[in-house]
């Protein structure tokens, strides 16, 4: 059986730092690595993928909307042509970075608003799909499954992977409960793992209302912005170990 | 006879536009692209990229200190591994963006602060010359006779190419007269066409205190960020071509 | 017969200047004074300021999401309470540049996708009276008719006055015709100035289907960011200054 | 006895949290509020603004160079002019956020590479000095003994402070250990809490090479960035009480 693991890195800013990229690289297969546009100053983002590299953990682009203040988590109505030229301009940034550090980027994570927009908005989803045709289109790309931008990027050719969140409750649909919802997100720790677990081996999940719900996930969300945030991330990692899980990239074959 | 031609462009940024690319583009065979940190938005890179491939001129990077409130023209004191660092983004984020549109970049000519820092600054320069050999050693560097960013450069194996000025004032050492200075910029359009053409032709102009002093230059820098700019611009291009120069790019055995 | 002219001003950013603000300073009778978000670096700011005292006119806070890319003029989903802290810094510096050079800041005027967005979106029009209320409750808010920010400016004992907009149409219900549909710009020097001359004798204008609708105008507002927008706000003053009006600041009485 | 511990605060942006407020609210008397130039954004301004209000501490304005990336700790060339303008933006924005939540700025400390750019450097000494007039003459400036702004701040009327530094180790002229020297920071907590009571007490302090020599200071900088920095403050403030100094803003006399 296998599963992938993916996180946030790279996140710091300048004299900012954020998150324990050390810890999670001995836990994740995958690490989504700020382009300077919501987080990740240059001389960051190259320690990241030196020790991504160094790890043997896939590095997937993490591109944002252009927001610093806002740390790429607000909406921005960027007209499409201008969302594909940033999103060009931060692939090509990466790749020639990781280039250098004998690193190389397999997919794409949009972050944060923009992640949550293109489940649904076909303009700034088709802006990113064509930004990634652009740069490289041996570029995967991790998604919601039934996303907007996961057709268009099937479409276009485009190698697409399906993800699910380890702390996040699940509606019966299949879609996650709403943050501003009580249960959206679940903080026990043996609870999350074990939920990992049946989702990587069963390919389902218990949704809020008890019912039980497929989840095809190539790959599973874990958090190290928190020092709980990393303790469940070495829980998770833990359990999967136990059950004979082989936790790999799901762009591995692509590096 | 050759003689290249030079200038900045690509440096409108958002709602603000700066020069007339679209002239200048007729006139000069190397253009020197905005890499966002000085000026030069991501859609407007493509644009500026786009232009200068369907006209064949060559493609340069005008790397810069991240500075827009002060257009790259304030020194920055920036330790080196993050200048390299940020040299490396601009690099790697241009090239992406070329090669998305068919141009391709050819070498690197610094900007504005930057250009005059590494001059003299050896930890700086060094900083340049490590990042672009950190992303394409094949890059030439355009920079002025002497510099101390040359040699790094020439020992570490780089390209080097030499630049002149076409309306600046020499003094009868070679180096440029400050802009502090009376007489530091010719205006008289003819005289500076004139002065153009005896460089490219017998690599000698006259120097402000009327000594003919020898200019060896790869390429000859001109300005198109106002309408008189422009001008200039044009009568130098003209005289150059009624004087039989093959004006070509001096990076273009590299395309 | 008493009518104010309105228009942006200080939209220039560092090395990039955008609009004729010496030109404009003797058409209109309020400039709205850009704070740093979308536009105008403190330099430039304290420069405007100093013209507009200089010639009398009247300055408003053009307030708006922190977007320097994008020129303001994109929809920004911040949280209020951010949105209220970010327009309450760009009123304080605002005021407190104004002061240092004998200047007074008499009212606030979103600008662009703020300015938008705040006519129906109850949740950021509140955070903007909210900031106005806790910087100054003596400035003014320059809206539009029957915004919701408006009305909740209002509620809140703010004064609130009414734009209109010289070039563009209108519909048969007093809105404007949206930029997408032919027609919403009217470009007629003469026919944009005769318009301005009937709202403000008249509070009439003929909308987009030729019927004649009410405009309840406190100012109306031109363009001058481009050389025809130049000449047409000086053809608007002129025709104005020809028909006996008096232009003058809304908010003149509490400067 | 009588003396005033001051340390940097709000220096937080958006999704990065550095330094802790609530901890040092409790140790220090006068709090420097980053600005928003190198840290700080509006929100967060606020938040330390009225925190700083509700435990009775002073405050003070942390102006800094523009740029985030750096943090303002790399000297930046500005021209006086601009420079002025950036202070002054500052100033102003800083003290309407205050008067909003009934706090009040009540001195300036430049910070990081302004803080020692304009110990010697005349012009950006100047300009500094020049924009706190302009904004506020009654606001007193925190610099180092005998440091060219502080002579300029004098000659024009200005309240002048001086500041010594907890956990530097000091040259027989009364000048830093630069940092890049072994011995220029101080670990030992009871060490520094001794040398803050005996700058406190009897004005003198142990310089690098045993020699006593005389340090003046109206207040003293402790850190709170780390875990140990705070740990750190509070043992001074401890050792403070206990030798029963009164723990007052320098400028609380004029709040």
């Amino acid at each position: 059986m296998r599963i992938d693991l993916n996180s946030d890195m790279g996140e710091s800013y300048g004299r900012w730092t954020l998150g324990d990229d050390h810890a999670l690289l001995d836990v994740v297969s995958s690490a989504n690595v700020a382009c300077g546009f919501h987080a990740g100053d240059p001389a960051g983002m190259l320690r990241t993928l030196s020790n991504a590299a160094d790890n043997g953990v896939c590095v997937g682009a993490h591109v944002a909307y252009h927001d610093l203040a806002g740390f790429g988590r607000r909406f921005v109505d960027e007209q499409p042509a201008d969302l594909k030229a940033d999103v060009m301009y931060q692939l090509a940034a990466l790749e020639g970075l990781a280039a250098s550090v004998g690193a190389r980027v397999s997919y794409v994570k949009p972050h944060g608003a923009l992640y949550n927009r293109i489940v649904h908005d076909e303009r700034q989803a088709q802006a990113v799909v064509d930004a990634i045709v652009a740069i490289d289109p041996a570029l995967g790309l991790l998604t919601l499954p039934g996303s907007v931008v996961g057709e268009i990027a099937a479409a276009a050719g485009l190698r697409v992977f399906r993800e699910a969140f380890a702390d996040r409750a699940y509606m019966p649909d299949g879609t996650l409960v709403p943050r501003t919802q009580p249960g959206a997100v679940i903080s026990d720790v043996d609870a999350v793992a074990a939920r990992v677990s049946r989702m990587a081996s069963a390919g389902e999940v218990v949704a809020i209302d008890g019912s039980v719900i497929p989840v095809a996930a190539d790959s599973v969300c874990v958090h190290g912005d928190s020092p709980s945030a990393v303790a469940m991330a070495r829980a998770i990692r833990a359990r999967l170990d136990a059950d004979g899980f082989d936790v790999r990239a799901f762009a591995a074959d692509a590096v």
